[in-house]
């Protein structure tokens, strides 16, 4: 798997966009999370902000390009800039998963998934997620493990199988969205971290 | 995650049904692995199968109707009913991953990336996927990951972790498709067994 460049500039936390377009977006991610794809409208998001049904097709176009537009506006995992540092590599994947990017575990989760059904639909949308989200993810992940090996708290024998390690909590969004209708709950995340990955790097479990 | 009940009967080595309805269904099958659902039409399965397009509305009224009772035609994974033994656990794991199920790895792979990006159409579909194909599968690496334990070739501390473990390798195909147009490949699946999932287990790498 590609790992994505760096963004070059800081987007951790960088604050809401209180912006009239700012708000729109904001809006729309809301919805993203809230509700399937087809039930996501520019009517909705209009009466939510305030806005003009005819201002937002002005400036978006389509229902697509708004939405392509919001998930471009979420920026990158802001770990992708500073790796968590705890003090445990256990500490510190958890950190990702608790980050409060985008609200916290438990929208963002949601939000993922909802954008993860909402690609199946748009190759454009399915390569910007992965190059938002999936990718840097994984990248993440990556580093976390090859710096707990560079402190001499995995072996180095982690190093061949990073690539796919690193893709293992990522990979779990999937699962769990098929499987229940509620989405990803970050229970489940922090399960995988302690009887999956942490055991397969040979950590202590 | 709640584990399917068997099914009562044999459906391992069934052969491909070939009255009008099983061409239809087949053919289904394949439209869903070839395309998106989108462009899965009842037009296109009347043009493979020969059959007047009235007649397939009259039998399953709607495409969503004719792909559910597609679904339902394909079964079970056959290792549901009996789980593979070939000496170690790294080729029984290998064993399901190269099942003839569905066609072989690859065309089943393609068809339940298909099936995922369907699911998040319809809960009575997603529901289907998870009870005939997500759920078994989870439940044919349980049963794979105790029997090793029960045969004493993997520490009794897998069992306590099964749940988890078990999904590992179900979850990937979410992963893959997201990041892949072309969708999950068998060698990204082999992978995991020997990256993750045998090392996770304590297997020796």
């Amino acid at each position: 798997m590609d790992t994505p460049a760096p963004p070059s500039q800081k987007k951790r936390g960088r604050p809401r966009d209180l912006t009239r377009d700012g708000m729109v977006l904001a809006a729309t991610l809301d919805l993203l999370a809230e509700r399937a794809y087809e039930q996501v409208s520019l009517d909705e998001v209009a009466a939510r902000t305030g806005r003009a049904k005819t201002t937002l097709y002005r400036r978006w176009g389509t229902k697509d390009d708004l939405v392509l537009a919001a998930v471009r506006s979420m920026g990158y995992p802001p770990e992708i800039d500073e790796l968590p540092d705890r003090g445990s590599l256990r500490d510190d994947l958890i950190a990702v998963i608790d980050s409060p990017w985008l609200g916290g575990a438990s929208r963002r989760l949601t939000l993922f998934a909802g954008l993860s059904a909402a690609s199946h639909r748009s190759a454009t949308l399915r390569d910007m997620v992965a190059t938002q989200v999936t990718q840097p993810y994984v990248e993440v992940y990556r580093r976390l493990l090859i710096r707990a090996v560079e402190r001499g708290l995995l072996s180095t024998s982690v190093v061949d199988r990073v690539a796919s390690l690193a893709a293992v909590i990522p990979a779990m969004s999937g699962l769990s969205f098929a499987q229940t209708p509620a989405g990803p709950r970050r229970d489940d995340f922090v399960s995988i971290v302690d009887d999956v990955l942490l055991p397969a790097c040979g950590a202590a479990p």
